[in-house]
């Protein structure tokens, strides 16, 4: 058993793989700069211990380990140890690392190579690294599978990221229902092995209808003489390939599932969805959230070259931009009255960021509450009412906190009603829009969490600014 | 089978729910509105029948729905629909609403209910929702308790949040290593029924040290009269209840695992992780770190009184506060400048505004690359240098636009220049502050995620007006 089997222990394999690279570049430093015959031989030695060792520990690694090592790489040395991975485990590697490093990899094999690893893979998981390959490997990769295989690889292929096809694999055991479970036992010993994640066979009949499902576990509990027919379970989660995915991963973590059918309109058995696809998705979605919320586009390689991190930003960093533009030119429509009154140019910000920051809270609340289906149109105006409540006794709050302040700084007392005024308008305004913006972008069919972050900022901005500034123009002067 | 077994289908039974509900007020309010005693038999009738319709779609529906339903109500309908779940269902349904919700419903519940309740669930369940039940139904539950199930309860909740621990229950089933397959199956069949989950059985001696697991796919397809310990698994993943819970998960997610042994420092089996587990733990901790990005302290009820809210949200905001003052202090440095040239007003949040995006990107790719350990010391020095390639680029690239619209809307090229030289700074000081943020909180062995966002935006305001005010103030003035 292995022990202590953590990241620490992952992490121990990166120092040791980086540590074993470091004694590699250094000897070769060294051989580069002297020039006796002799010091290069007893260098070549050492290196020739050094690759050993290297290429031993690569070997006894997991290919999810060995993804994760490669990850951890900057460019240059993650292509040296790319060479020391067995090609039997090359498919295995490409399909656990992330897209960004991916590409990296592929860019440095030959066809011959890379179609040597997706023949390793699953047509489920070929599909998932399709993508990424030059499109004469995906001919040459198509070709050379069998016939049924082939179908499974263009079916894989047409269903969209987001749906439960894309979740969906082909390694499904099927048996008839009438049928003793001595006999499905005994079939299951002439197989010789069963799919990773197998918690049920799929009960068809002659023309693949799915009839229900046989569990393992009634299958182990039962006695041998029982019909298949007398154990299955008739009723049970099934999906369409092109159900929403995020849905599906909802069904799983609600009933606690390993694995569930996936059927075609007329009830056909196509394949099923495990547990570890749907891990994989609820940690990709929830990373692209967090990466949308920070403005990166996709999922970027730790050591990208410098233009590529600057593409994979530069799309949101212009958005920001451009709403910096207009909430500055807002700000220059009063630029008469922050010359009268300067302290007005100190105040604003503090109106516009508080409400960017109670207006993101409720939109946080309101795109989850989306996300679980828990907002019908019954209790909409419910929600609303309650965020207003709540940014209400937040402006009389904080509002009269920041006025009280702003008097005993500027000494002026209207400046600071209008500071207090300002803030519990712009944090209303900041309730009403974080309610209404994730709302409406789901009534257009459009994912809420999506840029709704952005879109309220520049709104409390904007109107923060305007809000403060108008009211001080009519106000104070 | 359940047909269309999604999200969808599960808003149509929330629909039915509150269609139901509001039939029945519907007619409450016109019974109290007359006085007629035949109209109220009448109504007194159809009420019967709605509260039938209800009670049976209720029995119909799994613990988890009815906790998803719940959530979706507003506190006056949840409380009445909560007691038409039946008694053996309540356990369930407590343990799959989330904490704000729990703790309405427990509010709700006299202690004989809770006690009930809890004396469904498992020893590791009833240590999860411990947290919110009064002491003295705690004290009550576990004096029912059988011995070993007392022992389970006191470890279980002995064990911090984020540990193994916490997520380990203890649904397993032993065997000998020393058997045949045959006595193995037989003994399955004795216990008529196995834990949810169940995809190995763990192999033990007789002092219940872990020798190694059998997985059920090994005992399906080998020949019954095989011995255990030719065909158990020896090296394999395990577990110490004081592992840290998010690299278990990583694990999990690494290796495709259904399920883990947990052992004490000697080896000793004490439970298992099952993925379900596994995946609860994954999914709370995205929306507690979604949660932490916009300034909420912890899972709020969708329908949470306005002043538990307030609450929630309150210590985010006052900080938000406390970093926007701090904010307008520098500002109020520079007001002679701002005096003098009212345009510097107009333009600062542009500076500050694209730097606090700019930084965040940075703090989200190294909090990612921090939670997945692959920041070594090795190359902490690389990640900066990209880090610092990246902004200058973006400096220069965004700096150059903005000062050349400064220079077309202010006819200024000085001011060009200075807003350009500003973009130029602060987006390096993003740059840094967003490497240096996330690696200080690690070192210090804090969570990096929390809170970081607050930080690099309170650097880049502060930091972006500092800058690009002081610029001007030398430059121009």
């Amino acid at each position: 058993m292995m022990d202590n089997f953590d990241n620490i222990e992952l992490q121990n394999k990166l120092e040791r793989v980086i540590n074993l690279l470091r004694k590699y570049r250094l000897v070769e430093g060294l051989v580069q700069m002297q020039d006796s015959p002799r010091q290069e031989l007893i260098e070549s030695v050492t290196q020739k211990q050094n690759l050993a060792s290297l290429q031993k520990l690569i070997d006894t690694l997991h290919p999810a380990d060995i993804a994760y090592i490669l990850e951890s790489l900057p460019l240059e040395d993650r292509l040296f140890l790319w060479k020391f991975v067995k090609v039997e485990n090359d498919g295995e590697v490409l399909l656990e690392v992330s897209d960004a490093v991916r590409e990296t990899l592929i860019a440095d094999m030959g066809s011959n190579e890379l179609v040597a690893a997706a023949e390793q893979l699953d047509a489920d998981e070929i599909a998932d690294i399709a993508p990424n390959l030059p499109d004469d490997v995906i001919e040459d990769v198509y070709r050379a599978l069998p016939q049924e295989e082939r179908e499974q690889l263009r079916a894989a292929m047409s269903y969209p990221e987001d749906s439960v096809g894309a979740l969906m694999d082909f390694d499904i055991i099927t048996i008839r229902e009438d049928v003793r479970l001595e006999v499905v036992l005994r079939y299951l010993r002439f197989l010789g092995e069963l799919p990773d994640h197998t918690d049920q066979l799929f009960v068809v009949d002659r023309n693949e209808l799915l009839q229900g499902v046989l569990m393992l576990n009634q299958l182990l509990v039962n006695d041998p003489e029982t019909m298949v027919s007398n154990v299955m379970t008739k009723e049970g989660v099934k999906f369409h390939p092109h159900d929403n995915a995020q849905q599906a991963t909802q069904a799983f973590e609600r009933y606690d599932l390993v694995s569930a059918s996936v059927v075609d309109a007329d009830g056909k058995l196509l394949g099923r969805v495990t547990v570890n696809a749907v891990i994989d998705f609820i940690r990709n979605k929830a990373e692209s959230e967090a990466r949308n919320l920070a403005g990166l586009s996709e999922q970027e390689d730790l050591f990208a070259p410098i233009w590529k991190s600057v593409r994979n930003r530069w799309a949101w960093l212009a958005i920001n931009l451009v709403t910096a533009f207009i909430a500055s030119r807002v700000i220059g429509l009063f630029e008469d009255s922050i010359e009268k009154l300067v302290a007005l140019a100190a105040l604003m910000p503090i109106v516009a960021g508080v409400g960017g920051n109670s207006g993101n809270q409720t939109i946080t609340m309101i795109v989850r509450a989306l996300a679980l289906g828990q907002v019908s149109t019954e209790n909409t105006v419910k929600l609303i009412t309650k965020e207003i409540g709540v940014s209400l006794v937040n402006g009389f709050l904080w509002g009269g906190i920041v006025g009280l302040f702003t008097f005993l700084i500027y000494q002026n007392a209207s400046l600071g009603l209008v500071m207090a005024l300002a803030m519990i308008l712009n944090l209303l305004l900041a309730a009403l829009v974080g309610v209404i913006i994730p709302l409406t972008r789901k009534k257009l069919g459009r994912d809420p969490a999506i840029g709704s972050s952005v879109l309220i900022t520049a709104v409390t901005d904007s109107g923060g600014f305007f809000i403060f500034l108008g009211l001080a123009t009519l106000l104070l002067l």
